[in-house]
């Protein structure tokens, strides 16, 4: 099986890569050292040999998009649908209709964020990041529809723990709050301790991926977005979690609250469901303690 | 004020046209038989004078959009990026905010339809007409949250009475149904008598699109899309309001149902709400009656 996996050398890129190679799959890898997403030319070499599965990662994320409208909509829009273009463009000539698998964001969900979120919660984004990953969502289910590319869309949450690699997460301190502490340095909080994050670690984020493309996309239904299973998780209860691992590092965590990274990063709802999700076969970590742990174990 | 008119030789366009000279503005015309609204060159021309509002009428309607993809894609989508990138050109140059208005549709609404829509009704396009349509709302969103395009987009039910013009529009039975039975000729209606559209006159449309570019942006809320007050009528209803004007017309309609057909274009529910166009001063047409003799009457 050929897949194309972009956003290669990222943090879940190089995890995928790794899966998919195990797996037996011939991966065709991008990332931005070896081409540019949004050149026709490049996404044209992507697709020499017949392609089976698209993994759409790279992207340009909630920070780096709002500070750069243009540099957003170029990775996040216009790049996608030269992807788009080129698996339309070999189902019309007979070859295989791509099962493409794009790494949507549960950034779809704008400021105030709902009190509950489900599979029936109206995605209503409030940053241009999350606006693109909205606008490809409802693309990937025309084009299903149309049966010219088997799209699905899986919105993923905050997964951590992310190295410490300036790509513009505004997201970011979900990962610091936990490596920082536990590699001993201070770290200063920007949302509060009752702030409720939506987390999954890197293992069950991959394990999700590789499961979403391996379902029939009949099973998803006409809506090709689903909101992928995640833990939530106030700060506080995260940085009670660091201290079962190392009592040290609680100590390390001070806050200085910003209200408007607070209002979209750190209000997300306990009240939720991921019943689409569930019923797909994708799972959630177990506990913040688990993914502290498999974190801090070398 | 200078104002740009895109789909400008259409039922509506030439119309708002009418309306916006009689006010004293300057209009910009543009329609395909002057220019290609895809072409990037030909969108430059259209802001050579600083320009304070758009009304972005140009569009591949329903059926069009359904036979040919790309086309609908090019001028939907990429024309209107293009548009929307010249206001923002304006504005970073310390031109005016352009007020960009949309004529959205409710084809945002896909199958099967909603049995209630207010302006909570989550839009589920199941037509690629509608996607566009979404997308263009989603974008203009986030472009008035930026404050780079005063963008409000309109969704705009059948608007009868058309002439019978071949321009791809599904929905084409609702003005058909109207003017041929009153001109004599028999008429094979697609969808039963049971089945229930949406309808607006085309003054009122012409009065809601003018009065919906004057209302400030803060008044229509972050969500800058907004679903145009409509009448629900069933077909069975709207013959009998031809007897009404013409006692020999009902006789010449007969029905030969489409299902699909019914399902996007003949399940509007009765059930509405209206709201926040209300809210906003924007008005529905008192009865069908009233239409089919605003029309009938030379």
């Amino acid at each position: 099986m050929n897949v194309v996996v972009t956003g290669a050398r990222g943090y879940l890129g190089s995890a995928l890569i790794a899966a998919l190679g195990a797996s037996g799959c011939d991966v065709v890898a991008t990332d931005r050292d070896d081409g540019d997403i949004a050149d026709p030319m490049h996404v044209r070499r992507l697709f020499e040999a017949p392609i089976d599965r698209v993994f759409h990662l790279a992207g340009i994320v909630s920070g780096a998009a709002e500070a750069d409208w243009d540099a957003g909509r170029r990775v996040n829009l216009d790049a996608t649908l030269l992807l788009l273009d080129r698996c339309r463009a070999q189902a019309r000539r007979g070859g295989p209709i791509v099962r493409f698998v794009h790494a949507s964001s549960i950034a779809v969900f704008g400021t105030p964020l709902p009190a509950r979120i489900d599979d029936a919660t109206e995605p209503w984004p409030t940053l241009s990041y999350g606006t693109t990953k909205r606008i490809v969502e409802l693309l990937l289910s025309d084009l299903a529809r149309r049966g010219e590319v088997d799209g699905r869309a899986l919105r993923l949450s905050g997964v951590v723990v992310r190295p410490p690699l300036a790509n513009g997460a505004l997201s970011a301190f979900n990962s610091d709050v936990i490596r920082e502490p536990l590699a001993g340095r201070d770290y200063v909080c920007p949302v509060g301790p009752d702030a409720t994050i939506w987390v999954a670690s890197k293992r069950t984020t991959i394990a999700n991926l590789l499961r979403f493309a391996d379902v029939d996309g009949e099973a998803i239904g006409a809506q090709r977005a689903v909101t992928a299973p995640a833990l939530a998780v106030s700060i506080g209860e995260l940085v009670a979690a660091l201290g079962r691992v190392d009592p040290g590092a609680p100590a390390h965590v001070r806050f200085a609250a910003d209200a408007r990274l607070e209002a979209q990063f750190g209000r997300w709802p306990r009240d939720a469901s991921f019943a689409r999700a569930e019923s797909l076969g994708l799972v959630r970590d177990a506990s913040i303690d688990a993914i502290i742990r498999e974190y801090a174990t070398p």
